[in-house]
C-alpha cells in the first residue's frame, strides 16, 4: 500500500486489483443527493477497483465490523480490464471522518487475504470466498444473513459457474441465499455464474472448498493451470 | 476438443471463443430453483465462452435439431475478452441425461463452422450467420420464425451494423425479425449493431452476404484487412 | 482522416477512439422503424467509436450547432477495448444528405480536439470536457441545459470520479445538472463515476480545472503519470 499522493482525500492504494481508498470528509450536498446514497453521511469513505467486487465487499465486511461505520452503496462495474469480471465501487458512511477513513484502510488492507482464493488463468476465473460471519457488506451487496456463515462460490466463463454452485449444494448442508448471472440480474452482464450460501460455518466452508475443487479443474481444461495471486485463505 | 478433465459433469472444450460444455445430470432442486429456469429440467445440459453468442446459439440450434432436447435459458454476458462483443451461456434441458450430453457435443463441434464468418481486426468485428430453418435456439434468442430461414448480421462497432442493416434489407426481400444495438435492448451494452432476418432461404442468405461485403469493406477502412479464423459457410 | 473506402455510405474514420463516419442517404424503412429512433429522417449520419462517448458527444454538439441536422439518438456501448469505459454511437438526422454528411464530417474532425482532456495509464482515466454553449447532443445524451455552459467531469475507477465531483463542485458556483456511476443509471455498467454541471462559463470552467487536477493526481497514484494523446483544450 503506498501513499504517494498529496490530494486531502487520498487515503492508500492497493495495487491488487488497481485498488484505491479515499475519504471526503464533507461531501458537498449537491454531489449527495445525486449520488442517491440510501442514508446521508457527510464523512464518506470510497473503495474503488478495477478488478474485484468480491475480495473487495468481503474485505469491505471486515472494515464494518472493525469500526463504527455503515454501507451506503455498493455498485459492481463491467470491468476487470477485459476479462470476465467486475470492479467495485464501495462507499463507507460514518458519523465521524476518522472511523471512514479507518473503514477504508481496513479494506485496502484485506483486499490481501480477500483475493487468495481468487484463480485466473487465460479462458476465464473462480473466485470462493468465505466469512464465519457475515457483517453489513455481505448484507448489502449479496443478501446475507446477518451474523451467520456465508460462502460466495464464483466461476467464469459462467457455464463453470453454474456446475460449480451445484456441486457446493450437493457437498453440504447449506442454504442457497441467491444465483446470479450473466442476463438473469444479480451481475452487471460480467461472463459469471455466482452463487450465494449460507449455514453453519463447518457446512459453508465445506461447500465452498468442494465447489473450488470442481471449479479449477473445469477452467484448467480450458487453458493452462488456474493460479491465485494471493495465498489461499479458505 | 480436448477431454483432458477428470470431473463428471465435464463434456469437452473448443479453443475457438474459449467454449466449454457441460452436463449436469441430476441438478439440485436449490440451484434449479435459483436458476428461474422456464421450464424445470433435471438434467442440464451448459455451454459456455468467452466469445460468441452468435456462433453459439446458431450451433445450439443444430444441437436441438439433432437432439431430443429443449434450449431452457440463452444468457449474453457483455465479453468477448475485451473486445466489443458477447460470450455465451447456453442451458439445455432434456428428460433423458444422454440425449443433453449430446446436444452439448453437437454444440462444441457445430462451433467449428458457426465461427466461419465472424471476421475481425483491432477495430472490431462483423459477424454473419445464416440457416435455411431455424430452430428453437434462434427462436428463444432472437426471435426468429421457426422453420424458417433466418439471417444474423453484426457490426462492430454498432456504427458499421446499422450500414450493414440497412444494405441487408435493400439487398433482397427479407423481413426484418429484430434488432438490437447498445442501448436499445437486445444486447448486454455490447459495441454491436444486429439485424435479425427471415425469408425465403436465397433471399436471406443474398442478404447476408450483401451486408457481409459491405462490413468487411467498412471494418477494413478503421484498420487491418479483416480475418476469419475459420472458413466461411455461407 | 483517411477515405480509403469505396462504399458509398463511407464519410471517413478517425483512428483516435476508432472512430468511423458513415451516412445514409435515404434508409429504409423497415430497418428505419426498427431502429426506434425518436424522429424519423430518411438521411442519417452514423458515427461510432470503440472508446468515446464522452468525446464523441461533444464533438457531434460542435457539428448540431454548424449544421442543419438534428439528434436522434445515442448509445453508449460498454466497450473502450476493455478499457473502464464507454464507446459510442451517435445518429443524426436531417432532411438534405448533405446536411447530415457535413455533420459527421465536423464530428471526426473536432474529435481530435475533444479528446484532449482524456488522461490515461494503465489503471484507468480521467476525462474532462468544457462547452461555453451547450447544444442538442449534450442535452440529449446528458440533461444539459441549451444554450448554457456546461462541463463533464469523469473519474474511472469510479472511486476517483466521486472525489473529482465533490472536488468540482466546491471549487466554483455551478449546478449538479446529473451525476452517473456503475449502478445507478446514467452509465452501462462503466466503471466510472460522472458529473454534469452546468453555470456560467467561466464557473464551469474553473470547477472543470479543478477536478482536473485532483483526478490527474489521484489516478497518478495508481500508476504511471496519465497523459492524453491529444492537447489539453482546456
Amino acid at each position: 500500500m503506498e501513499n504517494k499522493c498529496n490530494i486531502t482525500e487520498f487515503v492508500g492504494v492497493n495495487p491488487i486489483g488497481d485498488t484505491i481508498g479515499l475519504v471526503i470528509a464533507n461531501v458537498d450536498q449537491q454531489v449527495l443527493d445525486a449520488m442517491k446514497l440510501e442514508k446521508s453521511y457527510r464523512s464518506i469513505g470510497v473503495v474503488g477497483a478495477r478488478t474485484g467486487a468480491g475480495p473487495h465487499i468481503m474485505a469491505a465486511d471486515e472494515a464494518v465490523k472493525a469500526t463504527n461505520t455503515e454501507i451506503v452503496k455498493i455498485e459492481l462495474p463491467r470491468d476487470t480490464k477485459g476479462g470476465a469480471g467486475h470492479g467495485s465501487l464501495i462507499i463507507f458512511g460514518g458519523e465521524d471522518v476518522s472511523d471512514v477513513r479507518r473503514a477504508v484502510e481496513v479494506t485496502l488492507k484485506e483486499v490481501d487475504r480477500t483475493f487468495g482464493d481468487v484463480y485466473a488463468n487465460d479462458a476465464g476465473h473462480i473466485e470462493l470466498q468465505y466469512t464465519a460471519r457475515a457483517s453489513y457488506a455481505c448484507q448489502t451487496a449479496f443478501g446475507a444473513e446477518y451474523g451467520r456463515a456465508f460462502g460466495l462460490i464464483v466461476g467464469a466463463p459462467a457455464a463453470i459457474g453454474v456446475v460449480m454452485a451445484d456441486t457446493a449444494v450437493k457437498a453440504a448442508n447449506v442454504t442457497v441465499v441467491g444465483y446470479a448471472s450473466p442476463g438473469n440480474g444479480g451481475t452487471s452482464h460480467s461472463n459469471e455464474a455466482i452463487l450465494f450460501i449460507s449455514g453453519d460455518s463447518g457446512a459453508v466452508r465445506q461447500s465452498v472448498i468442494s465447489a473450488r475443487e470442481v471449479g479449477l479443474a473445469l477452467l484448467g481444461s480450458m487453458g493452462d493451470e488456474p493460479t491465485n495471486s494471493q495465498p489461499s485463505y479458505i
